[in-house]
């Protein structure tokens, strides 16, 4: 299932930990602070504790949603670049 | 039905345009780049239409998707502030 997830970390220490975190389960890094990819329910929940230990009881918000078929469907997104705009 | 808005924008006054109209449409602030709240159908593509204007050709990314109940149960969230560690 397609996994979003979402952070802000105050330390850049740690925040580049759940970054590196977040590309070890294979997930995108689709914006600065965001990742997506396909994790099935136990790499979810995997990757969920991981996160939450590299947090520990540093400042930050960390936010992991799975989104259905039906709401990625739903989903609209734009990326403009130097290349152009694109419209998804 | 639950909607998320995450975004990268690189101007400052773009940024504070599109935080602006995420407010105007009721969302609450859950992150630095992010927003959620309640929004129907008509007023999330009103909602898409003004951001997307907002952003226009400036370098950035924007991600609206709704997030539908049984999203939401499994979503995991944790925030850790000054007063102490919130698992949601």
């Amino acid at each position: 299932m397609k996994t979003l997830v979402i952070y802000d970390i105050e330390e850049d220490r740690i925040r580049n930990k759940i970054l590196e975190a977040c590309k070890d389960y294979g997930l995108d890094h689709i914006q600065y602070s965001a990742f997506m990819g396909e994790l099935n329910h136990n790499r979810r929940e995997e990757l969920w504790h991981r996160l939450r230990r590299i947090l520990g009881k540093k400042i930050g918000k960390i936010l992991m949603v799975p989104l259905c078929d039906k709401d990625l469907r739903l989903a609209r997104e734009v990326y403009v670049g130097p290349e152009g705009v694109f419209d998804a």
